[in-house]
């Protein structure tokens, strides 16, 4: 008997019928004779819907407060896949994340989990109930409700899995799984029957927006083997896991892209040491990521120094950023919003001096222009202009031969 | 310092304007330097729209499961709450039933409270903060989440304020409080300054609905003062407490009614022992609650045998009562399902003839037929045509000089 861990995202279980649907999946893997534990998301919009009752109470709702509401959508959902399997004749049992021991730290509305505490849940499962757990919340050592932030429900599910030793995590939404790029974007597009964690991480970051990469991450440090796959038919959806092939390596598995990127340079930055922290240090207590951050060679002992952010946050970064360019003589501080980002991703490309090469060529064929490059073991990312993305994803998936289904 | 349990109904807290309204009203409270403990129900028809939401999943849903649902509803009211007094710069906190330490039994749907735990909420108190309750929900031994049937939230406020020992208990709601009749039938009925435990129960249980019963009797277990008033005014209500002045005793308080009576007769019956247990017991095993029961003095050992049940469980009834009459030789079974029923309250009736007479005469007057009559300590009740009860309670309100406020 295999112990099985699925997650159903919000739009698994968006409404009453949705939710049965959910129910005859979860009834039929246990029919298959495994042990079944299931986190579910809040329904639809319902977490949008809390968030918006409480920005009408205040416009900063106190965190604690806010983690506690929110923690009821996940519960509503639990509670109504349980009684419906129970109308199907299957001991099903909710449990909130206290209850299921998710413990974590006391970060309102971004907790990390500490650790499960699995007894309630085992107990539930050796009676041969199907254990539906709200995903996305944990409780302190105070017995205080916390929310996990985003992704919190594919880490429920992940962390869940390793606590209880799964033999698998299985995330059902509602994409057939992870594609070699956005097919709204690239029609050729098709699903991968797997991915290693590392690649599925850079896609995760880099737009796939299919499965958090905290929880990608999770997965990898205790081996959880994560099935990625659609609530809504039988397909199988993509593997994540550790042990990919030798015949997968050394290839470009997927195009990722991202369409939320500002770029701030501070022109004529005197080439000196402590220049870098003093302009990223006040950027981190104001609470804003900086993405890539590229400085080219100097010359004369002045460079530049580029650096990309949310467009968002553009605006807050460049108040923060000004005032400290002019303290250390730089010549002038230039941003540009309309930026995009995307990237090959694939194993042992650092190895391979050829894919960077035909990146850029496949890009400069459809005339888009590089404005930076950035890259990592297994993955080359090139910032270029917000409305050349399209082209530029279906340019690399051809030069990659992705649209080959394997 | 007063400790102070306050209770707001969901027509109290039903949208933000007016949870932003209690929110006022609880700081006022606060800085008329009380510590004050507040209990709310859940929004308005919340718990209405998850019952729905649970009945699209089964026909019967766990009990277990629609208590873990419906306690859900509170928590969004309690955390909304607590979020607006944060924002008017108070410190308040919310916490679950189980937070609140309120230990109930294992019977969802209808649990009763064991016993209160108080140590989080007078340590949240201590730290100054406002602290607001779930209500309508408790925790079993197993720290599952049970709901207190009809009345929980009342049923919360007032035992809190006993586990407390708080100086008062003040439950707000949609009206002005505990009125001499039900001024949609008699305009000149007024809210009542006072009132005794015992009158209020029988006020409640008899037409009254502004606070349960089950409520009330606990606040005369622990002598509780309860007062009762709107929260869309600033007017006092009416305080429920137990020592009464001499001079308020011996004349009635109020007029109470409803509309949901039908009545079964059995004709006939031979007066033997046991004959009234083998029609009452299997009602009570079907889960019909018979409210009033009136069996005549027999006539050559034949009775006959009435009582009254809700409408709604009329057709119920009279499917496990026919068979029993034939069988015990029963020479009729007749129903009628227009009936309503108007009572009297007051103390101190019992010794006081003229009571009864007075309202007898009173409804004759109007041409009403008295159908039944019962009596308690503090009640005289009489069943009456259903489409007179308007009529009745009118012309009881003037008999009984109730117009006059006092």
């Amino acid at each position: 008997m295999s112990l099985v861990v699925q997650k159903y995202g919000g739009s698994s279980v968006a409404d009453a019928e949705k939710i049965k649907n959910v129910a005859r999946r979860v009834a039929k893997a246990k029919d298959d004779g495994n042990d079944i534990v299931v986190v579910v998301s809040a329904m639809g919009d319902t977490t949008d819907e809390l968030v918006g009752l409480a920005y009408q109470m205040s416009e900063q709702p106190g965190a604690r407060e806010l983690d506690v509401l929110l923690s009821t959508g996940e519960i509503v959902s639990s509670t109504l896949l349980a009684i419906a399997l129970g109308d199907m004749g299957y001991k099903a049992i909710s449990l909130s994340g206290a209850q299921a021991g998710i413990r974590t730290d006391t970060a309102h509305s971004r907790a990390r989990i500490l650790g499960i505490d699995p007894k309630r849940l085992l107990r539930e499962l050796k009676q041969g109930k199907i254990v539906i757990v709200a995903g996305f919340q944990g409780v302190t050592e105070e017995m205080d409700t916390t929310t996990l932030g985003r992704g919190g429900s594919d880490t429920t599910a992940v962390a869940l899995a390793a606590g209880l030793k799964a033999d698998r995590c299985e995330i059902f939404t509602d994409v057939e799984g992870i594609y070699t790029a956005d097919p709204h974007l690239a029609p050729e597009a098709h699903s991968l029957p797997e991915i290693g964690y590392e690649e599925m991480l850079e896609l995760a970051t880099y737009g796939a927006r299919v499965m958090h990469p905290r929880a990608v991450e999770l997965g990898e440090i205790f081996s959880i083997p994560i099935r990625v796959a659609s609530s809504f038919s039988d397909n199988p959806g993509t593997m994540i896991h550790g042990g990919m092939s030798m015949e997968a390596r050394n290839k470009v598995t997927g195009i990722a892209h991202d369409m939320d990127v500002a770029k701030i340079t501070v022109v004529g930055v005197p080439d000196r040491p402590g220049i870098a922290s003093s302009i990223f240090q006040p950027l981190a207590k104001a609470g804003i990521s900086v993405d890539t951050i590229v400085q080219n060679a100097s010359i004369e002992n002045v460079t530049d120094l580029t650096f990309t952010v949310a467009k968002g946050e553009l605006k807050k970064a460049m108040k923060v950023v000004k005032p400290i360019a002019e303290g250390i003589g730089a010549r002038q501080c230039a941003s540009d919003s309309r930026l995009g980002k995307v990237s090959i991703i694939g194993t042992g490309m650092q190895n391979t001096p050829g894919f960077a090469a035909r990146m850029f060529q496949a890009l400069s064929e459809e005339g888009i222009n590089i404005q930076l490059i950035t890259t990592s073991e297994i993955r080359i990312t090139c910032i270029i202009d917000e409305a050349s993305i399209g082209e530029a994803v279906r340019a690399l998936h051809t030069a990659f031969e992705l649209e080959q289904a394997e």
